[in-house]
Formats: C-alpha cells, sequence, structure tokens
C-alpha cells in the first residue's frame, strides 16, 4: 500500500468506528435470520382463515372431515403438479411442512430399501450427500443428526460445479444424494440451468439408489417479470433411464400460510409407492380440510401466480433497499446476489470477517443467520458468506437493518485491511 | 351329545343356512371395517371450518399464521392437559394425527438415544414390545414395519395380565416397549385399573430406556354415564421412580374431525425435550391456526366434555343395537364386550370360527376388519376374535350389518359343532 491508500483507509476506519459507535446507541433490536413471509403478506391469504367454510366435500364427492386419503386432494395435486412439473398423478398432497417430506424420506430410506436399493441405508457402511455451497443450513441439519457425511460442491451460475458433481457421483457409492434447490436457491439466489438439469439426471451414479432432493421450495416465487423456469427434472431423469433418481418437493408455506401450508411430494411411480407404503404405518391420511381450503381459495395454477404477485408486489422493494444500501456503502469491500427471486441475498464480504460481522451485528441489536450456517457442519472455510433475509421486517426496518449492516462490514472489513 | 341336542343342532344348522342364503339374496355393500366418525357425529364440528375466521393471533399475541411455536398453542395444551392428565408445560400440541407421533417416537428412538438409554434402538441387537391382545392393528404395524419383536401379553379385565407383563420386563432387557390402550381399550373396551397403572408404571424393567406408549385415544369418549377415569400415569412413574417411562398420546380426532384434528404427545421433562430436539430437524412447527380454531371452537375442557355428550348422544344407540341383536340371536353360541365408551365391540366366536365368519360375511358384502388384525403379526392362535366397528354407518344400515354377521356366526359356529 502506498500512502495515500494507507491515509485513505485510516479515514475509512476511523468512520467505520463513529458509525458502529452510533450503531450501538439505537440500541435496535432487529432480526434477519430466517426467510419468513411478513405479516402483509400473510394478510394476503386471510380469507383462507374462514375456509372451506360451509363446504366440506372434494370434487369427488370425498367428505374431507373424517379419516384417509393418503395421497391428498386430487384437485390440489392437479394446482401443484402444473406449477412443480410433475403429474398429478405422481405428486401427493401433504401435511403442513416440506421439510417433514424430506426429512422423513431419508427416515424411510434409511429404515427401508429404496426402489434400486441393496439395503437400507441404515444398513451401509458410510453414506454421504453432496451440499452444493452455500446452501439451506435446515438441509444439512438433516444429514448431521443422521450421521450422513456432507461433502460440499461450489455453487457457479448455473448450479452445482456438475463436472466435480460428475466426478463424485460416478466414483463413489456412498454417494446417495444431493440437495438441491433448483430456483432461485437459498441463499443465493442462483437458478440451475437446462445443461445442469439434464447432467444431473443423465450422469452415471455408482449408488444404484442414488437420489437428487430437489427442494423446489421457490418454484413461483419471482422477484422479476422474467419469472425464469427450470428444466423438467422428473422428464429429465425418465428420458435418461433414471426414472426413479429425484425426489421433487414443493410447499405452498410462502405462498399462503407460512405455518398453515401444505407440502408436496413428486417422484416416479415406484418412488411414490415406495413413500406411499411407508407412510401407511405412519399416517391414516393428511388434513383434507386445510387442502380443501387451499383450492377454494387459490383455484388454480393462474390463482396461484396472481398470488405470487401480490407476494412480489410486497417484497421486491425490500430487495431493492437491501441493494441500494449495499451498493451505496459497501461498494468495493463486497459483493452481493441479485436474486431474481425466493428470499434470500447473499453477502460476500472480505475472506475472515464473516464470523466478527455477524457478531458485531449481534451487538447492535440485529440477529443475522449465524455465518457458517450456509455450509455444512457450519464451516464456511473462507469465512465470507452472510445470509441476508429482507422479507419479515417492513421496509423502514429493514433499511435501518441494512443500514447497520453495512456499517458492520466496513467497520470489520478496514480493520482487516488495516492489520494486513 | 344326545339325540334331543343333535335334533336341535340339525335344525339350527338348517334355519342358519336358509337365513344365510337370504343373506347373500340381499346384495348388501357395508362396512364395519375401521373405527370411523360418522358423518352426523362430524356435523358437531362444522363450526370449525369457518374458524379461525378472522382471528388469527392466539393469547401471547402469536401471529399464528406465520412459521414456529414447536409446542403448539400454550392453551389448546391447557385444555388437553386437564383431559390427558399432563401438565401443559409438558404437553405438545402438533400434527393431525397421534399415529404419526407414535411412529414418529419410534423412529426417533431407533435413530437417536433416548434418555436413559445406552445406544440407539436401531444398534441393539433386539427389540422387543409388549402387545396385550386383543388390541390395535396400526400399534403392531409400527412394530412389523421396523422389525421390532412383537410379545403378546394376555388382556384381563383389569388391563394386560400384570404378573406376566412384570416377569418379562424384568428379566428381557430386550423389551423397550409395551402398547397400551389404557381407557375403553381398542378392540375390548378395557379400562385399566389404577393398580394396574401403579404397577406399570412401578415395575422393575431390565432395560433402562424401556418406555411405556400409553395411547389415550378414547379419554373423553364416554357411552355411559359413569365416565369411568384412569389413574395418572405420568405422575405415578415419577412417584416410583421412573419419571421418563412414559410418553402419553392423545388426539380430537374423535372429537372434532377425523382427518383435521389435533395430536397430543405429553412426558417427562426430559423426554420432551429429547423429543422437541428431534422434531427440530423435521418441522418448523405444526399448523397452529388448525389449533386455534380448535380453541376457539372447543374453548375448555368442558367445552370438550359438553362435545362428547353430543358424539355419545349419537352412537350409543348404535353400541346398543349391536349388543341387542348379539343378544338376541349369539345367546349361549359367542360372547361379546359392553365396553363404556370406546369405539370398538369385540366379538368372541368359537375357536376357529373367526376367519371364516369374516369370510362368510364378505361374501355376503358385509366388510369387517380381518381376523386376526387385534393380534401381532395377525395371527389370533386361537381363531376367535372379531373387532366391530359400530360408529359409522346409521343404526339402520348397522342393524342390517349386525344381524348379517350374526347370521354367518351361526352357520359357522353350528357347521363347527356339526362337524365336532
Amino acid at each position: 500500500m502506498n500512502t495515500d491508500q494507507n491515509t485513505d483507509l485510516s479515514a475509512s476506519l476511523d468512520a467505520a468506528r463513529r458509525d458502529y459507535a452510533a450503531l450501538l446507541e439505537r440500541k435496535l433490536k432487529l432480526d434477519l435470520t430466517r426467510g419468513k413471509p411478513s405479516a402483509r403478506q400473510l394478510d394476503l391469504s386471510n380469507e383462507i382463515l374462514a375456509l372451506p367454510g360451509d363446504r366440506y366435500k372434494s370434487a369427488d364427492g370425498t367428505d374431507c372431515r373424517n379419516y384417509g386419503g393418503p395421497q391428498g386432494l386430487p384437485e390440489l395435486r392437479e394446482i401443484f403438479g402444473e406449477l412443480l412439473d410433475v403429474p398429478a398423478g405422481q405428486l401427493l398432497a401433504l401435511g403442513n411442512s416440506s421439510l417433514t417430506l424430506m426429512h422423513d424420506t431419508v427416515v424411510h430410506a434409511l429404515l427401508g430399501v429404496l426402489p434400486g436399493a441393496r439395503r437400507r441405508w441404515a444398513d451401509e457402511e458410510r453414506i454421504a450427500f453432496l451440499c452444493p455451497v452455500p446452501g439451506y443450513d435446515r438441509h444439512f441439519d438433516i444429514c448431521e443428526r443422521f450421521g450422513i457425511e456432507m461433502i460440499p460442491v461450489p455453487m457457479t451460475p448455473d448450479g452445482p460445479d456438475m463436472a466435480e458433481v460428475e466426478r463424485l457421483v460416478s466414483a463413489d457409492a456412498g454417494i446417495k444424494g444431493i440437495w438441491c434447490v433448483p430456483k432461485y436457491s437459498n441463499p443465493d439466489g442462483t437458478t440451475y440451468s437446462d445443461e445442469t438439469t439434464r447432467r444431473l439426471a443423465a450422469m452415471p451414479a455408482a449408488a444404484p439408489d442414488f437420489r437428487i432432493f430437489w427442494d423446489n421450495a421457490y418454484a413461483v416465487h419471482h422477484l422479476t417479470d422474467e419469472e425464469v423456469q427450470v428444466a423438467d427434472i422428473l422428464a429429465a431423469c425418465a428420458q435418461a433411464g433414471n426414472p426413479d433418481r429425484v425426489f421433487v418437493y414443493g410447499s405452498t408455506s410462502k405462498i399462503t400460510l407460512g405455518g398453515a401450508g401444505v407440502a408436496f411430494f413428486g417422484s416416479s411411480e415406484a418412488n411414490v409407492k415406495w413413500l406411499l407404503g411407508h407412510r401407511g404405518k405412519q399416517t391414516i391420511g393428511p388434513d383434507k380440510i386445510n387442502q380443501l381450503a387451499h383450492v377454494m381459495f387459490l383455484r388454480d395454477a393462474d390463482g396461484v401466480r396472481a398470488q405470487m404477485r401480490g407476494h412480489r408486489e410486497l417484497i421486491q422493494p425490500k430487495f431493492d433497499a437491501v441493494r441500494r444500501i449495499f451498493a451505496e456503502r459497501l461498494d468495493g469491500l463486497a459483493t452481493w446476489s441479485e436474486p431474481k427471486g425466493g428470499y434470500f441475498i447473499t453477502l460476500t464480504v472480505p475472506d475472515g470477517c464473516a464470523k466478527e460481522v455477524v457478531r458485531k451485528a449481534a451487538e447492535a441489536g440485529i440477529a443475522l443467520t449465524p455465518a457458517g450456517s450456509t455450509h455444512p457442519y457450519k464451516d464456511d472455510p473462507r469465512d465470507n458468506v452472510i445470509r441476508i433475509a429482507p422479507t419479515f421486517p417492513d421496509v423502514a426496518e429493514l433499511e435501518q437493518a441494512i443500514e447497520g449492516v453495512a456499517t458492520c462490514v466496513r467497520l470489520v472489513g478496514y480493520e482487516k485491511l488495516a492489520s494486513a
């Protein structure tokens, strides 16, 4: 560094320290940890709270109040079959959480024999999953809980690094799965290219029971007019001669109500039959009343699309505010993703700074997702990824919080540069 | 047999054959297989279909529309804590199925280490459960699915044969659990005596992680003014120095809506913490909107009791009809339980006749629960137990079906006697 740069840095660091001291004095209490819809987003679905009202029969005359119907309501499966690219006959409409379905599919694979498998996963010497990073902490938590080894794979602008994925999956029969959020991924907003999807479907796998856990959580959660599409993975797998390779998951949690939506599982006929067989010992059927309420409220796939435009109207200004503040305050010091949909922005700070930024933000009353949680074992080797969840606070609070985060990044970043 | 008896039997058999031929000609199509509430029972809860209406906040201000709240709504836990004899702080209000909770507790014990356990059940050489017989087929299905050995224990009028239970549990560290339906048991309507409950809580167990699966499915499902009570198992376990021994399950499926109720799990603080830890990887929380609707509809424990009187009014005449027809037609040939609550009547036919009665009834268009399903591995060694589920059909259909069943019992029973 030359003297001019040193003087600049010293001035920037002094300013950052003053800003941080002022931030501490404001005694904020703001939470950007989780991708939760805001109250105003939930208001979009208030009609559902009084549904199904005086109706309780489904289109085929089933009394939805009683037990039964393990596949879920056909008319709801029709709506989301179209949106998730799964034939309605191969899509199950189930409980209130797709996380539960992912967890439980892993459980059933551990304790039962998957189509194509030689034995239960619990009886394998070693099981590993590929984890594209940065990724979703709750996926990684499922692996950790069941002792499934996690192998990180870097994300590219087209999805996971497919050369690496192919190399690993073709050579290692212990690799049984890969976690994928194919559209507007959590946390960096990446959408898989058609080529990535095709290669995932077609690549040779050493394990005959290798599965893609395709968490299509943000299938209709657009933030731009582009409405990005992802290739049909189920069809691609079938075409490539690997019809049982993919489990597709979806949910209305961020379409209707966060805690009271409907989750979906789609796959090949063999996989669906396998899951229904195991679920037959676990439940007599999902809550069909809530499913009927969803059908009456959403009506059809276009109804879902209209509902999502309502969400976009509320959350796009929040994403814009984050980007604007970051551009004003962090240009040259950090980078951030510019997602076209989904719920998150990834902020990439200078190496070795993420934990300290999160710690300093917490001291200033701004709760962020813990640094590292975007990586397996909470271990971000470069310590530079921070997940920003802008949806829950209102715009004014969000701006306060993001200004605060920017202050922390500047302080920690300049301190790092100064000590270099 | 003397000649008179032979003549009587021959005449009875002829009459039974004529009756059965007439029954076949009626081409019935009636279903007594499962313990489902009838449409009129479900009508009692129609108000819930429009709830929570314009409300979405719980008593403590939580927005029930959003994610979170892993324990369920405190006000609903208060109501059912009183009814299930579990302190509300140790009771979880969760999804729509207590079967799911039982299945999942077994899964979490297989794949995680229970309080007091030396290792995961999946890592034990052998796991066995005691199964009081006759019992509930879906309990047995869970054991069968996970390769858990089932050891039948006979029921007495006071619950399981406790001398046998104590002998087995104290000697065999492989025995990890016992299935109990303590009140109005499925299928014979037995209620455990206080002494049985006390002995279950206090008996020595060879396995440090032995658990009582206390499926209190019919806690408030009375058919008489007596409103039978069961001793507080959780308190009994604590008093006996075995605080972690029992898992309590309950559900509103037969209080409000069969498919869209709320299920409960209650236990010691250590067990609840253990379950919540594992559930934390499985779900972000139960459907609090449905729980709020239940609170608004049921109001309090007295509201539940009033609701159950409505159910009793509808189903008691059905139980009365079954008993009346059996008494008229089967006196001396079969016996049947006279439950003071619950959903089932056990019909005990002559040894070796149950399967044939069910088969003949099916031929006549009357579907009964398969013979044997009241026993582990579907194996009723005396082949004499038939479970009758009277609640679903209306009284006229039920009477037709029960008359038909009686005809089948007479035919099969007299044929057996004649061939003896």
